[in-house]
């Protein structure tokens, strides 16, 4: 029986009109590029804004982009930093019925070009700080009609299609009426990063993006509100900054955009300064904030972070090592979430359950995890035949998902092998091995490309390198398999070691050894200078594994 | 053009997995009636079981209810108290793909059996304290087929169809799969308290229900999480008990269920005692129980009520001087949330935006209107003709809601006049006469019936009373219409004191003409022993109204 409730849809103009409206007065900062010093790095250029002024932006871009005779449900690239143009296009390109198409400006321009092209890309909104790429896009982009540049130039772009963003979207007026819009249209795509094969296209939709944002502001989500302030510095091109653009709009928060900034000095300033509440990244970037508040500290001059409620971890898994730097050297606190481009992203966040002490050995333990599904995702783990394993919180599984704002399919039908029918429910495979208990913690150990198979056992090189990363000598580590004539492969450990500090084999093995079977321990460990890390910022093992794969211990 | 994501249908199931999986431990706590004193006063006895058990018992109760051959969309009454076992019935019946028609136990026998004939219900859940119903109930209702007594009785009821609920429940082995549930499909059932005319059936969808769970959670709506411990006093026969019941399974809250205790004691003591974050109640509920904690602060023995963040206060507006009352006596926050039967309920929660002190004088003055709208619900301002009104904040007009979660008509199709199209979107007609400013704010001025029409003007009697009920000698305070010859309509104020007190006509003008209109204030006080209160203890204004209709100052 039909129940008595309003057919009203969930689509993005129910942000942007709370935007527009609750939240008008309510502010976004961005950090622009205002020129280069001597040294040729970039000046940074703090700019304000509103809700206000973004919304009535949002619309004309909407209203402009429909003026160049766009149709529904096509495509508007960006290619972009975090800033409030961003956020522009993320409320306004959906709201007037298109698709917003956050392209990863990490990747090589071929790449770039060839996912414009595969998504048939009509419009390009470009950084001007990626401006010299235009002519090489424009040439290898047919179906490219028009290319909007985000800020000044130095010098107006001699290109036909070429133009100014802002010219352009302040020769509008803002859309008058939202077009009709189903909650299961396109409204925002992004591409994987996939590193085997071509990159493949999700297409969120209305419904999706509004329920993600619903998901995520509770406070065991992401605990946003109308009074925080909170900095993505996870990439607007990267899965929606974790749906935060939308989240914060949704209730309001302020926000924090680093434009093209990402060290730790830059990150730390605007943190202190924006009186920032909660802020989202890899581990990478809390590496680099965490160098410079110890050296702060160090120096007598720490940081003022007192605002700051929490940084939210994910991309990668976070060693307990430093969710305790965090905690222990500067009373922060780090939580982690965890999801991918397919699950738009958000699938688990971490927290303790009622009761636990989240700065006690049990409390550090479960937040090393990656956290329980937040509602509405199911999770559950497959064996290699395809049999459902227990949540024992130690027999590891294939990781698959399930929920409203997880992946069917891939634009075009691609990769269909990554979805699969069980017990009648579509379920979406990770590509993740992890564990889950009967709490439901799931614990990544592995993407299954990266496991260690060793006589027949698997052997996980993220819980390795989390403990070798708790080493004091050691500032980053990748456990990669080498090929083995008797086991088949053997974990070897590369390490990065602190500045002015070395580190053994021996003394390696010997700090592990407590906390893993000894057919787990590393048969050698070498020291390198970097660890080469992908456009999303997470360790590239699979070319590691070429370069050390007939690496012999001992050698 | 389609997205990529899964169609997965938002459904209670889910949140009965969560609170039977993630939340297993998670406890629920229920005062049970243990027996009678001398006086013939009820014994209270502390009941505590955990979601795992509650949630098993839900699945045994809907197998049992499938055994029983009810079909789909199926109607299964409850008439009961707040429990763990109300909270069976929540879980269960919706996630077999019945409804729960949660039925007002302070309507008149007559009135229930009439709501129960209406909606058709086929099986009834009785509370073991009203059995004496049963009889009465059996002989005006042919289509009910089966009735279970919820907890023990002094002696089995000797009637054909009349059993024991919990040992019904446990002769059922557990649902072993749920059946095929649409996400518009109805889930839940309530009659509106209508002071004119029949009660009218409001049907919630399971995608309604799931979204208001979610809307519910984030710290500007009420703020649930897992640590926290919630006690809905609202009735859970009442709209869901704003959807607490169903929130807190979601997030894993502990709840505690009052049962069929209401008086200022046993509530501060559950307050107390339980360590409870969040309770939720009518105005009614929180004078008295502010009653109980003056008198034991005076007494030199407060109770400890630190855990406790948020008092949420809805149903009718509660004054200014409540929620200063709660902040300066005793540091507790009163939060304000707005809604009605026909929304769910939750169409506003209250709150200050970001900069605001809550307890400064602004920050009071907010927190006394409604709040602004949660995501996804609109509210807007028609005047008598239908046109828009500004939100200016000052311009009172009728207030109209949309949403998912919002009725798009009544059950079996009537009162069509309550919903209407306007450019092209359905509304609902609250009844309420508001007003809204730029930012959102919503502030109840009466109901559209209880507005008092002088000269062409409207005088709100919500504003009246609740500067009345500022003045120290004033407990409570109605302010009804009184027929004019001159002016149509002129204010009376109802008073009741405080218990030793008293206080005039002239008075009370002179506490509150700085704030009004010279042509707003009453033309006469009234007191009285006590002013009538309805089921849903809401002032009886229209009996009032009635009896003093022809009231004449001076005589």
């Amino acid at each position: 029986m039909q129940g008595n409730m309003m057919d009203v849809p969930l689509t993005v103009p129910f942000i942007l009109e709370r935007a527009r409206t609750t939240y008008a007065a309510r502010e976004v900062v961005s950090l622009l590029v205002a020129g280069r010093d001597e040294a040729g790095q970039p000046i940074a250029h703090r700019h304000s804004t509103t809700y206000g002024a973004v919304a009535d932006r949002a619309l004309r871009l909407g209203a402009g982009l429909l003026g160049l005779g766009l149709k529904p449900g096509d495509r508007v690239a960006t290619l972009a930093v975090n800033s409030f143009r961003h956020l522009e296009a993320y409320l306004g390109v959906p709201s007037a019925g298109l698709v917003v198409h956050t392209v990863n400006i990490r990747l090589h321009p071929e790449q770039i070009a060839w996912i414009l092209n595969h998504a048939e890309d009509r419009v390009l909104l470009i950084e001007n700080v990626f401006a010299a790429m235009i002519p090489a896009l424009k040439a290898a982009c047919p179906l490219l009609e028009h290319i909007y540049v985000l800020g000044p130039t130095p010098q107006p772009i001699p290109l036909p299609g070429v133009s100014d963003y802002d010219t352009f979207v302040m020769a509008q007026e803002p859309l008058a009426q939202y077009p009709q819009i189903a909650e299961t249209d396109a409204a925002a795509m992004c591409y994987t990063s996939g590193t085997t094969g071509n990159p493949k296209g999700v297409l969120y939709t209305h419904r999706s993006t509004v329920l993600h944002s619903l998901v995520s502001a509770p406070k065991d989500g992401l605990n946003v509100g109308e009074a925080d302030t909170v900095m993505p510095i996870v990439p607007m091109f990267h899965v929606n900054a974790w749906g935060l653009p939308y989240t914060c709009a949704m209730y309001g928060a302020k926000q924090v955009f680093a434009g093209a900034f990402s060290d730790g000095r830059t990150l730390a300033g605007l943190l202190q300064n924006e009186a920032v509440t909660i802020t989202a990244g890899v581990p990478t970037i809390w590496m680099g904030l965490l160098g410079e508040l110890d050296r702060a500290k160090a120096e007598g001059q720490p940081y003022d972070l007192h605002a700051l409620e929490r940084l939210i971890v994910g991309g990668s898994a976070a060693p307990e090592s430093l969710l305790r730097a965090f905690s222990d050297r500067h009373h922060l606190t780090m939580l982690h979430a965890w999801g991918m481009t397919e699950t738009h992203p958000l699938g688990t966040a971490s927290g303790v359950p009622a009761g636990v002490d989240p700065t006690s050995d049990e409390g550090f333990a479960l937040r090393a995890k990656q956290g329980r599904a937040v509602p509405l995702v199911w999770l559950d783990l497959l064996s290699e035949e395809g049999q459902r394993l227990p949540h024992d919180g130690k027999t590891m599984g294939r990781l698959i998902a399930r929920g409203p704002w997880i992946a069917n399919s891939y634009f075009k039908g691609e990769g269909q092998s990554n979805f699969f029918e069980l017990e009648g429910n579509l379920w979406f495979d990770t590509g993740d091995i992890a564990t889950l208990d009967s709490r439901g913690y799931m614990h990544i150990q592995d993407r299954s490309k990266d496991l260690i198979k060793s006589g027949g056992e698997w052997i996980s090189s993220v819980d390795l390198e989390n403990a070798i990363m708790a080493h004091p000598a050691v500032a980053q580590c990748a456990v990669i398999a080498m090929d083995d004539p008797k086991w088949d492969e053997r974990p070897l450990a590369v390490v990065v070691t602190q500045p002015g500090k070395s580190v053994t084999h021996e003394e390696i093995i010997d700090f592990i050894a407590p906390k893993f079977a000894k057919f787990w321990l590393p048969d050698a460990t070498i020291t390198a200078e970097s660890i080469p890390i992908g456009a999303t910022g997470k360790f590239l093992k699979r070319e590691m594994r070429e370069q050390y794969r007939d690496f012999k211990p001992g050698s």
